[in-house]
């Protein structure tokens, strides 16, 4: 083996939880070298300071958040609130590799973007989920990516298969419960450990969260029609992990088997999608700082729906890991370079 | 004021989590006294060996949980595992008020119970939500009461004034959310700390979940016709709590504001249902250890559902306090008498 | 019996968590109406919205917190962070019950305030401590108390004990873990829930904590020569309680018969002080919300030290709890009145 | 670079807590592949219905754990309950490397076996902590290495530096935290999730924790005299991480700068130990599944103590990594090939 090609990465939003994710994962990679960070706020600080966990990192100094300052990289993440990463990606190069952490750019439907965020829709690039048909060749040799949600991230590769094969109706009511670092890392009283341990809450509830478009948007396309998507988010007392519940009404004739199948099926060559033995429910636990989704499903015939629950970890298959997963197939890399595929548990 | 009537208690299942709770809250109730605690295990141990935070009752011996034992109480409290009550009650005298917290006498259908617990139907007792319309009349002055489930609880409270107004259709998606302490004390290895703090899994998924059928009945009474009822449980990194997230088609025509006015309507005098203002939705720590029920609702246009959040605690409005609330009605005390509407929180 | 006597109570810092717990307890405290709930912010606001669990007081709306506007109340008890109680409480009528949970008035010594806290001391109030031999005659009748701190709460009655009866040289070592309700309800990065769930952390260490002069006063004054501590508090992932392990070189000759007798002499009659049954070690679940502490003690011949373990709630029996003890002795009621003693466990 | 050199692994103790970790770290580790996995019970299942996280490795079927099935590897790691590895160990080939996790041939001194353990001393085995001074050198091709502790890896490298360098006297307080895993999986009451969220508790106070031999024997070594430990250990609820807190009388004149000193030279080559910035404290978030310990110090000149907090993940540099550190050391790789620097934060 010949001395391992390397590229550069910045990254901006470094101190928040995505962005910190994103160095977390880099220093686990082979060919992805983290010479840069960059924030909103803090520039001039020691990244230590800020992230201590980023033990190699530390003596990092962290630079500003701007086109100029990110110039430069062969890669640049960008990890910043939605409606920042437009403007700074414009002015990036074209060669540069750039993975858009944020929404800016995961909506093809303008109307849909103005509706749900107020602004002037920015476009949209590749979408960052290679397990949907047809999206990895997509993304080999990409240059812009937008990073899916972690919500939409595992409600769609909870739902697309079932959807795909028409096992449902498309109409789907997901109940998702989220560790409380997919909040951010910006000091709001509800989310003060205090508030948070020992209690479960429900926000964003009758259809308001800004993710609803994006599982539409990708339901929709999995099915071949519009799909309805009933979606409430709940926050609970963990930091990382996501699990969804999904479910929708059965196909008149669909069995238990014949679903199953379908799912066995659409993710026979996934390396990072883990259709658990018959009788194994995943835990978020499981999944914990690897690039993995852990899906289960049960046919429940008095109720007449298919039920799917699907576990991510939020930052790393849910963010930071779908990033370089997707960074990984821009770049020609084998997929699964240096991405975990275990779980940190218990 | 002269002295105050008191009944004497005894509770069997007093060494458990649920029986532990009817303990703590007799400790407050000023016309009840514990008197005596049992348990299928540990007789003759302190029960502060057991329940240590019971200080009052920690010199209480525990003694053996069979009919004969249980007998020259006022009020007996059941709180064994299912399948073991029936029995015990059958023998206990006809003018004890006996209070089942376990499934035994919940179901009126005896194929229901049949087929959900495969042993012979022991018959059903007046079911013990007082908020459900003409519950409480049939509460007064009964000497057998049937304490509802909590998942029941919470899952009824939220979805019942919706079916009976017809807001909504028949056909009910639920998940919940809940504590570690709904499954009791025995020591089973996916229950250990170390495996539930930080992870969410979902359990009894496709229908499976013993509380179905309970749900099913009381939502099909409330709604005057069969509903068919989705419902999906999650284990939480918390000890107490259930939030309970349910949702169903709307009726068309329907909009947020009759939703509202409906659900105001049927908890405008409910001591323990607090519909909350607005805007402001549900958290599990601000009932935890009262004897309330948070609610909130949405209507989502673009899925065309109603979706409803409850909050209970799982042991206290939903076990033990409920079963206190039916003891003051059918002793002819005021029903909130010695129960907290405060949630200890943060 | 007839009606019973009641005081009104007005509490300011009511947003904050003390000042929330307070309101908790009042609520079960038959003698003690809250009448008005101040806030140094959020005037005008329903207390409903700041403090969702405080049912029975959600249509208070919050007062301003000046001297002026908490004139007129028999008791008031300020919840304020420490150097703002002073100003108000010295404009509020004598016969007035001050309770102040802040530290302005708990350190005797003038010097000490002024190191500790870098401004002029304004003087200090009787310590609402009761059971330090001889305070609870001081407390009776008193119009001013200065609450006690929640570490010292728990290190005062852990060690006093030991030092009173020589059973310890005068040199202590503490480590105490601490829920993070401790530091309150302002929304502060270290705090969030993401920062503090699996995690474990020092704070204060070195003998910079406020609560270290505190506790040298309280045990010196119980050894009756100066004692050196050292303090290191940690933050656990949980909202409420303090473990406070205390140490001290024994006394040659001390055995552990003669440590436990010492111990149960001194808190034979206290109310809120359980010396657990040996082999029994006390846990925060189990004083949650309660008025207790749960001590236990060792002695290790090979160390040479004597090792205490004492939980209590922070927010109750470490400050509202305390404070609602004080009051009730000097308003000459039954000490105990209104306050839990059982923990809400698990 | 030619094809690197690689080493069979088998692992013992797979199902449960530190033998999983070994496994989970083995997944990322170049050299050293994991080839059988064994365990006294669970003989013929998929370690996947086991350790659902060890995706890898989920078709792994479980082995018999005894001398014959587990020859045949290069390396064996035995991840058992005391008591249970000398036996296997007599067994293996002289030149399998052979990690023992467990504690039979920690202590050096068979009278201190036999005291703590009550059983006839094993001998014992170079011990593999290689941060100790000339520890490097004895672990270099050692074919037998004794894992330390989880407590004592903390500990040791807490106080370890300052009382070789005569900073304090040879008389330790430790006070420590640690998460539930460091119980294992195995089922009892006081470790379910429901006891341990929202709670803090101490244990094996006292002196009677077995670590508290293994402590003595590292520190006194360090001191070049006997050094006394007041150890008492609490379980706080998080599943993973040791927060040390400790502390010793300082030598008359020694300084907080000294001090630091004494550190910064002990640790400046030390890739596993991070001696923080000043003023930074350690948590066990930041180290959360790495092979790294953070530490801090301060002087408290009152109390005339150094404190040395430590921070750990009890199952990685604890257990797991410190074995795999020792393993690339015995094996003559680098000793940080394939162990995480960077914890999973938040």
């Amino acid at each position: 083996m010949r001395t391992a090609q390397t590229w550069t990465v910045g990254v901006t939003g470094a101190t928040g939880y995505a962005g910190g994710e994103v160095c977390r994962l880099l220093a686990g990679h082979p060919n992805l070298r983290l010479t840069g960070v960059h924030a909103n706020s803090s520039a001039g600080r020691r990244l230590g300071e800020l992230q201590p966990h980023l033990l190699p990192f530390a003596d990092l100094e962290v630079q500003p958040s701007d086109a100029a300052s990110l110039s430069g990289y062969d890669v640049v993440v960008l990890a910043l609130p939605h409606g920042e990463s437009a403007a700074i990606a414009a002015q990036l190069p074209e060669d540069t590799l750039v993975l858009d952490c944020g929404a800016d750019h995961r909506l093809t439907d303008a109307a849909a973007w103005q509706r749900w965020y107020g602004s002037a829709h920015a476009g949209s690039w590749p979408y960052g989920l290679p397990e949907l048909p047809g999206q990895r060749e997509k993304l080999a040799g990409a240059r812009r990516i937008a990073v899916p949600g972690c919500y939409p991230t595992s409600v769609t590769l909870a739902l697309a298969p079932a959807l795909a094969a028409g096992l449902v109706q498309p109409d789907v009511v997901v109940v998702a419960a989220s560790g409380t670092s997919g909040a951010g890392k910006s000091a709001k009283p509800h989310l003060l450990g205090s508030e948070v341990m020992g209690s479960v809450s429900a926000y964003g509830v009758g259809g308001v969260h800004r993710h609803t478009p994006e599982m539409v948007q990708n339901l929709s396309q999995a099915a071949g029609q519009p799909v309805r998507v009933s979606f409430t988010p709940t926050l609970v007392p963990m930091s990382r992990g996501i699990l969804a519940t999904c479910s929708a009404p059965l196909t008149p004739g669909v069995d238990a088997e014949a679903a199953r199948a379908a799912y066995a099926k659409a993710y026979a060559d996934e390396p990072f999608v883990q259709l658990l033995p018959e009788g194994q429910w995943p835990t978020t636990a499981q999944v914990l700082g690897a690039n993995t989704v852990a899906l289960q499903l049960a046919v429940d015939p008095d109720a007449g729906r298919l039920v799917i629950v699907a576990a991510v970890d939020n930052l790393t298959k849910g963010t930071a890991g779908g990033a370089l997963q997707c960074a990984n197939l821009a770049l020609g890399l084998p997929e699964t370079t240096g991405l975990p595929l275990v779980g940190v548990a218990p």
